[in-house]
C-alpha cells in the first residue's frame, strides 16, 4: 500500500487564518475536527497565537483571565543559556504555555479547498481553559454534533465537552475529564446501551501514557474506566499513544487511527481494530505505521516529525483523514477503507 | 478546643492482626473506612503486608498477579549507597511499593474494643490491583453500603467502588475514577437529583495536589468536575489535600474532615464547612488544624508526623473520629460537633 498524499498539501497555512486580535500572531493551525454538516466538509481548527513581540531579550506569553474576563500578558525575561521547550516556558510562579489556542471553523464543498471564519468560534471562557483550547474531536450522534476538547491552565489538563446543532450555537457542557486526561474520542452510537469514549490519562507516578475507554449513560459523566492498549517497546509507539480520529464504524469493527509516538517524540499514525459490540476489546493493530512524517510540511515546523489526527470523514469506503502536520498546518490524505484494512492485514 | 485522644490509642495496632497469609508479616493497620451497621461499629481496615524476608541484602516486593491468580515475589538487590523511600522501590523493570495491602473487618460495639477477622475482607483482584488496595471510604445510601478504595498497579493509582449490603457479601462495580486520582469521598445522599464526590486527581505536568469535586447520576459514572479547594502557601495545607473522611450533613452545611501536608510531608487532619445545596461551594475551612500529628504513635512509626481519616461515625452531636496514625495504627479521637465548628470559628 502507498499513502498518497493530497497534492497541494497542506490544505490550511497560518497564513489563511487571521488573528484574533492586532496584538497576536497566527503560529499554527493544526489538529481538526472533521465533520459533514449539512453538505459541507467542516473542520474545527485549533488556532494557536502568541503575542507580537519585538524584544527578543523577553518571552512574551499571555493567558484568560476569567474574572477580568480578558487575555492577560506576562513578560518574562529570556535566559540564553538556557534551551527552551517551543511549546513550554517554566517559571517560578508556574509554568505557561508559549501560545494559546482557539477553535475557528472552516468549510468547504470539496474537502480540499476551505473558507476559514474570521473570527474565533470558541474561545477559552473559564479557569479551566486558561491556557487555551485544543484538538477538537467531533462526533455526531442523533444529529447533535458533541465536541470534545483538551483544555489547558495550572488547575492541569483536562477534557471538556461543547455541542452545537448547527455550528453556529455552541454549549459549553463543563468538564467530562478530570486532570490529566487528554485524547478523548467519543465513539457515534451507544452500543449495547452506553456510550464510550477512548480517553488518555496521564499519571504522576507509576502508568504510562496508554489508551484507556471509558463508559457513560449520559455523555457528561464517565465510569468503568479499563486500560485499552499499551505502549510497544522497540516501535514506533513506544513513548506514548492516544486516540486520534474519532472511530468509524466498519462490516469488520470499529476504524481508530491513534497516534503514537517514539521515546524521542517522533509522532505517527496507525490503525486500532476495536470489536463493534466490546469497544475495550482490540481486535487489530498496526505493527507499521500508517502515516509516517515524512513529507517536507510534516518533518519540519513548530514541531517538527509530528502527524496527529483528530477527526475523519469517512464516506463508504472513502476516508478522508485530515491531520495536523508539525503542530503548524493541516493537511489531509485520501484513503480506501482497504488501504487502511491492508495495514492491520486484514484482506477484504 | 482540646482535642482529646482516646486514652488507649492506638485501638489497634499491626500486633493485632493475622497475617494473610504464613509468608507475609503485617507492617501496618491504618486509614479504616468506619460506619455503624446492625449497632456494631465497623471498620474496614487497611492491612498492609510484606513478605517475610531474612535477608538483608535484598528487598522482597510482590504483586497480585491476576493471570496466575497468584501473588509474585521479586528479589531486588539493595544498594547500601542508596536512600530508600519506605513505601516505593524504584527498580529498572519500573516501581514497586513495598507492601501490598488488603481490607480487614473490624466490629465493635463500644467504638473502641474490636474484634479482628482473621481473613481479609476485600483482596486484590484484578490488573489494576496489583500493588493492593487502599483506603476504603465508607458511603451509606438507602440501605446500600458504597466502598471507595484506591488501587495501585503499574497502570497507575486509580480509585474503584464496592457494595455491600451485609458486609459479608461484596460487590466489585470497576473504576469510578480513573489515574492517577485517589482520596474519593462520596456524599451519603443525592443533592438536587445527583450524586457527588470528592476527589483529588494527581497531575504530571501543570496541576497540583488539590480537591476537586465531581457529580454522578448513578454512582458509576462522574462527571462536571471542578476544583473545591487548593493549597494554601505557608500553611499546614501548602503541600498537598485531599478528602479525607465521608462529608456528613450538619445543619451548618456538610462538614468534610480532610487531610493537608506541607512540602515536607507533615500530614494534618483539618475541616472543611461546604454549602448543604451546592456542595462545591466551601463555606468554612481550618486556619490551624483540628488534629496536628504529636503524639508518639502518629509522630513516629512507618511513615512519621501523619494522622490521615477515611472515616468518621458522626451520632448527632457525638463524632469518633477514627484515622491512620503513622501509616501504622488506628486511632480515635470523641469530636462533639461544637469541637469541629470551634475550628471553623463558627459559634453554635
Amino acid at each position: 500500500m502507498a499513502i498518497v498524499r493530497y497534492i497541494n498539501n497542506p490544505i490550511i497555512t497560518r497564513h489563511d487564518v487571521k488573528p484574533s486580535r492586532n496584538d497576536f500572531e497566527v503560529i499554527g493551525v493544526f489538529n481538526p475536527g472533521a465533520v459533514m454538516f449539512d453538505g459541507e466538509y467542516i473542520l474545527l481548527l485549533r488556532v494557536a497565537e502568541k503575542p507580537v513581540n519585538d524584544d527578543p531579550s523577553y518571552h512574551v506569553v499571555c493567558y484568560y483571565d476569567e474574572a477580568k474576563n480578558n487575555i492577560e500578558f506576562i513578560r518574562i525575561k529570556k535566559d540564553h543559556n538556557k534551551v527552551y521547550d517551543p511549546r513550554v516556558i517554566n517559571h517560578e510562579n508556574g509554568n505557561y504555555l508559549t501560545s494559546i489556542s482557539h477553535f475557528r471553523i472552516a468549510r468547504s464543498k470539496d474537502g480540499y479547498n476551505f473558507t476559514i471564519d474570521d473570527k474565533p468560534t470558541i474561545k477559552p471562557s473559564n479557569i479551566y481553559e486558561a491556557y487555551g483550547i485544543e484538538d477538537a474531536r467531533i462526533t455526531e450522534i442523533d444529529g447533535v454534533y458533541y465536541i470534545n476538547y483538551c483544555s489547558a491552565s495550572s488547575l492541569g489538563i483536562t477534557t471538556s465537552l461543547a455541542l452545537t446543532k448547527d455550528f453556529i450555537n455552541f454549549k459549553k457542557e463543563g468538564i467530562i475529564f478530570c486532570p490529566d486526561n487528554k485524547d478523548v474520542a467519543i465513539f457515534p452510537e451507544k452500543i449495547n446501551g452506553k456510550y464510550y469514549a477512548l480517553h488518555r490519562p496521564s499519571c504522576s507516578n507509576f502508568g504510562k501514557p496508554e489508551m484507556w475507554i471509558a463508559e457513560s449513560p449520559d455523555l457528561l459523566c464517565w465510569g468503568n474506566h479499563r486500560k485499552l492498549a499499551g505502549l510497544r517497546d522497540n516501535s514506533w509507539d513506544s513513548g506514548r499513544i492516544g486516540a486520534g480520529a474519532v472511530p468509524f464504524r466498519t462490516l469488520y469493527g470499529w476504524v481508530e487511527i491513534y497516534h503514537g509516538a517514539t521515546v524521542d517524540d517522533r509522532y505517527y499514525l496507525g490503525v486500532m481494530l476495536l470489536d463493534l459490540n466490546k469497544p475495550w476489546v482490540v481486535l487489530a493493530r498496526s505493527e507499521t505505521p500508517l502515516v509516517t512524517p515524512e513529507a517536507p510540511y510534516e518533518s519540519e515546523g513548530f514541531l517538527g516529525n509530528v502527524v496527529f489526527s483528530c477527526g475523519v470523514v469517512a464516506e463508504g469506503e472513502n476516508i478522508k483523514l485530515y491531520y495536523g502536520a508539525a503542530d503548524e498546518s493541516v493537511a489531509c490524505i485520501d484513503l480506501k477503507l482497504s488501504d487502511i484494512l491492508e495495514n492491520i492485514n486484514i484482506s477484504v
